[in-house]
């Protein structure tokens, strides 16, 4: 995972802040580059060497073997929105399932030379252990989503506005680097109603591994989901699932 | 301008991501640090020795000379919650007033090495000449604001949210790092309903600078003022002038 990340990292760094990438919009209205591509082709290419009977799953190149005991899951640059405004706060995403449940996961920020690694009980920054705080409550708090706009047109996130609007800070410091927010005892609460399992695989065995407590919106398994809410602990996400669900 | 930024960007580089910089909440609930603190009063003393008779107005230590023909405005760190999360999104605003008006601003990045100067006339990043860029309006733009808790808590702001859910990215990526994304063409509308004098000082010229427009947030001057839009061109200025005023 270490090498994953090193090399994909290598990768987009130069891409990083060049006026010059080309941004393509796909069929989801999602944006994506040749970094996004390039990095997942790298990855691709050294789990084929080392792990010819993993299969893959990445954001950019679909799916082989699926079903396999070990998938990897990859998502090259999750928050390309950041990464093509040059800021900062996106990063490559590495997942390992074993029988469809995430194992291992890595958040790597390749500008700011972060790489989180966490395999459910334990979660590392650079190498050293991290973990999440703890706050008292919501008012406490540190209140975190990806996109504001989501949250204020969605139905279903109206009781987060509420929960941002109580939090001691609120800001969409979102994607991954959201998560590792999370993970490293910066930040209390990250929700993302909208959700694909390339950008949930990683992020389950980090929040795990920091002591944090991850599901989807509504309580729910967090792997499989379409939507994903952390906390640092588990009476503060009691809390907010509450007001989610009001 | 240029000392000032590198002098205060070293002292505050090695409080960044340290876990223990202990954070204290002011009167106005707003936290500051001893990297703050200190960053002014470095900022204050070479002011004092290099043009004695200039004024001085900055968010920790008040006002000296504030009638002066020439008077510095400081805001040492401008996103200081951004700051104290480990969070790049932070910058150091050295605004430059002449006869009560802004002729020259900065907002420098000291993480990123990112520094922005501006006269009105021409912004530079890193001494090359930056320009906001063209978009046709709200719907292509990308749209940030400060903190998505206040817009949707302030009644003034009802206007903003319909901004951000029409515009194609919406996101809080605030502070003086919007306007820096403004000026150097990765983003399009920066707006905050709240803001204080040594907050806006600095933006102005670099806004101006890079062929933007900032205002108030009813389209009123920008210095003095208590709130700021901004934006990529005129005809996107009037477009959420317009929705603001809704």
């Amino acid at each position: 995972m270490v090498e994953l990340a090193t090399l994909s990292g290598h990768f987009i760094q130069p891409f990083f802040g060049r006026p010059d990438v080309a941004v393509e919009i796909k069929a989801d209205q999602s944006p994506v580059t040749a970094a996004d591509r390039g990095a997942e082709e790298i990855m691709r290419g050294l789990i084929h060497k080392r792990f010819p009977g993993h299969g893959i799953v990445g954001e950019e190149f679909g799916s082989e073997r699926p079903d396999a005991e070990f998938v990897w899951v990859l998502d090259p640059i999750d928050g390309t929105k950041s990464f093509v405004a040059g800021v900062p706060l996106f990063g490559t995403l590495i997942g390992l399932l074993h029988e469809g449940q995430p194992v291992l996961g890595c958040i790597h920020q390749p500008i700011l030379g972060q790489l989180l690694i966490g395999d459910n009980h334990t979660t590392t920054l650079n190498r050293k252990p991290v973990r999440t705080r703890s706050v008292a409550g919501i008012e406490a708090a540190t209140v975190l989503t990806s996109d504001p706009a989501v949250v204020s047109r969605m139905p279903a996130c109206r009781g987060f506005t509420g929960v941002m609007e109580r939090a001691r800070v609120a800001r969409s410091w979102g994607d991954c680097y959201g998560y590792l927010l999370l993970a490293t005892g910066k930040a209390d609460v990250m929700y993302d109603p909208l959700m694909h399992l390339w950008d949930i695989a990683a992020l389950v065995p980090v929040v795990r591994g920091a002591g944090g407590v991850i599901t989807d919106a509504k309580g729910g398994p967090a792997y499989p989901a379409d939507s994903i809410l952390a906390s640092a602990n588990a009476g503060l996400h009691a809390e907010v699932l509450k007001a989610l669900a009001a």
